[in-house]
């Protein structure tokens, strides 16, 4: 068997629930087409990355990557988010990796323009 | 003549010069291929939404899109840019449209989904 590997999609969290949602239907195409792919909160919301590591763990997997649902990256994704992950790799014995918040893939700009050219619609009609 | 229509892409905006860089680079296949674009920032950098409005307006400009380049909306587009929006339209006399987050249109959730399979390419290369 090949070894497991596992996304997770990290959101920044919110109380507000309408916020979360907006999230969760982002997250949706990611977690529609790729198996072994989760949503998680850095702060104020939940699961949080340390409970989808624990339960993926009791499942065999050891690879995680992080792919931020952040525009840019920011004090979090330069100082918590690393200090967050260096703790769970330490508590869970997994191997974790940080990807580049979203933002600073092309596709997010092209993705950008594409809405962009939506809204001008919109506006003409 | 067409009535001219500018868009602002508004990005929060940070002193942090690394994070305005990554809007910028995100902002450029829209203002490469789309006429009357523009990027503005809500704080803590410039050019702001005022700045964009004034120089459009001398120039004949009287109706503005603001494509918000956040994921999800918080209270800053809650409330914040609302009620910098409707300054911004007292002042100058001109016409101004708030858009949804860019995070609310389904390209966003397709374009993660594309750096997802290319961070699991990475994983498994």
């Amino acid at each position: 068997m090949s070894n497991p590997h596992q996304i997770i999609l990290l959101a920044h969290g919110s109380s507000d629930k309408r916020w979360c949602e907006t999230f969760e239907k982002l997250a949706e195409p990611t977690l529609r087409s790729i198996e072994n792919s989760a949503i998680a909160y850095m702060e104020l919301a939940e699961p949080s990355m340390e409970t989808i590591v624990a339960q993926a763990k009791a499942q065999g997997t050891e690879q995680f990557t992080v792919v931020p649902l952040f525009l840019a990256a920011g004090r979090h994704l330069r100082k918590d988010v690393p200090e967050m992950i260096e703790e769970i790799v330490k508590q869970h014995g997994v191997s974790m990796r940080l990807a580049d918040p979203i933002g600073q893939n092309p596709h997010l700009g092209e993705a950008i323009r594409d809405v962009v050219q939506e809204e001008l619609a919109k506006s003409a009609g």
